[in-house]
């Protein structure tokens, strides 16, 4: 893509793993969130992305994100520090999963500093970190044409005013049902997201691992996207990032305008993005691909959806 | 509907239940997989029942299902006797439920006897009943177009052969996801609907509750159906069996073919008919509907799955 392409920002984790799964292990695995989203919108936008990392962090991994035409000019790397670790085991369902570890190391210090040709991304996504560094970015940044923002249970807890705060100027916000509810306090989800919007996002992603994602529309309208029923399921890690990749990576595009009609199409694609990213450890899956095998995945899921109308009246 | 239309005959369970919600309770409620499906077909189809009831089972009901055109001269009234009761209760979230109790009575003996005009019948669905029954009203009938078959856990567990035995006959078989892993040993649904196609059913829908339901088709496609996010759900029982009526009820109507793109139109069909059950109590929100009615929430399935393709190639 050339410089008149918008400009798509990530603003979010890069971690090292250590993953158990019923079948495998892999220790030492790439992921974080901005890793996953930026391996994932690569395909669709021009990325760009702010993280932090240490000493330990391999450099193959950097190169990967740069083969994919990310921008790491934002990725600080601490050299004397260490890189967030995060260490979780997937049950036989292999949706619920445990915490075993969890080191911030250089993480728990990262204070997103934006390089200046940074501050006009036209696109900006806030993968899951406090609210408050969320809200840091903003700061640094002239108002992108459109925000999406994750988070998660740990900052709906403890940190709920700084989140309803950086709520205020979110576009697209992401969710799991359970952060829905949590949020809300309502146990239904059309409740829990109507609550939700109320809060600031207008448009809102409920995503439901295996049962696919809902959007929950500015106008008041409803999409359900499906997942894509998967024979082998490797590894969950970054299935949601990877959503969102494609969901704001698809939405970045030249020619593209955020509406009805394009969140729609932005939830395929990040539906896309996931099923690609859970067939392998890490981003394994998602380095590689082209235009044409992401397309036929999309095509995949039109055929899992399509039906033909019919008439009682 | 007259009398050149096809017949669909639907043998299974008529039940009284005592149902409580975390909002309600509802003491006779009457239900039964039978009743479900028959109300919910009745409104596609020409439906036949076979059942049995005791003498405190309420008339109102029968004339309920008589007013919606179902056939019930198939439903034996044993006059001294008790009708099948369960009571169960519903958790937060809807989905999960406890049996509290369950009393057989009736049902016990119950030994289906086609009258005989029903022997011909173009369509059955055998709701959920022990195994060998679902044999036996094979052996009064001459071949169906199409046969449908519902089982349950407890069938799964403790009449494995004779589950198996009468699979061989089955178009259509419904399980819910737990029942399809049970069956298969397998995990993963993709590899469990696989393997309990090569039992006989050469489609397999696979009902999920609130994540929708999924159609494995006999040409190795797959199609997704959602549930329609509803702002309350009042009384999720009999979903799967008011599914049943309407995807079956969509088959049996004059002029559909059983095919690849008839079996999808008719998943939804299904997903409609179970997402007005859940609105009411028993099949309160099933009876006084109307075609345009059914024919506006079809299209509300439409709105929540439709999307506009865009091509990366």
């Amino acid at each position: 893509m050339n410089s008149q392409s918008p400009q798509l920002l990530v603003v979010g984790s890069v971690a090292i793993d250590w993953i158990i799964t019923p079948r495998a292990e892999r220790k030492e695995s790439v992921g974080g969130s901005a890793t996953f989203f930026a391996m994932a919108a690569s395909y669709l936008a021009q990325v760009r992305l702010v993280g932090v990392v240490g000493g330990d962090f391999p450099p193959a991994a950097v190169a990967d994100l740069r083969a994919a035409g990310v921008d790491t000019s934002g990725l600080e790397v601490v050299e004397d520090g260490k890189t967030f670790r995060w260490k979780g085991q997937y049950h036989d369902n292999m949706n619920d999963r445990t915490t075993l570890e969890t080191h911030l190391n250089c993480f728990e210090h990262f204070a997103p500093k934006l390089p200046p040709a940074y501050r006009e991304s036209d696109y900006l996504f806030l993968a899951n970190i406090q609210p408050r560094l969320q809200e840091r970015v903003f700061e640094q940044m002239k108002p992108p044409r459109l925000v999406g923002l994750d988070t998660m249970n740990l900052w709906i807890s403890i940190a709920n005013d700084d989140l309803r705060s950086v709520l205020k100027h979110v576009d697209v916000l992401t969710l799991n049902d359970e952060e829905a509810r949590q949020l809300s306090g309502e146990h239904n989800l059309v409740k829990a997201a109507r609550a939700v919007q109320k809060l600031g996002p207008k448009n809102l992603v409920i995503k439901r691992g295996e049962s696919g994602a809902l959007l929950f529309d500015h106008d008041g309208s409803i999409f359900s996207a499906p997942a894509l029923p998967l024979e082998e399921v490797v590894d969950p890690t970054g299935a949601g990032d990877s959503f969102a990749g494609g969901f704001m990576g698809y939405l970045a595009r030249p020619g593209v305008e955020p509406n009805g009609a394009s969140l729609r199409t932005a939830m395929i694609y990040g539906s896309v993005m996931a099923s690609f990213c859970v067939e392998g450890f890490s981003y394994d899956r998602l380095v590689g691909l082209d235009a044409a095998t992401i397309q036929r995945r999309f095509e995949a899921f039109s055929a899992l959806t399509n039906f033909e109308r019919a008439s009682l009246v």
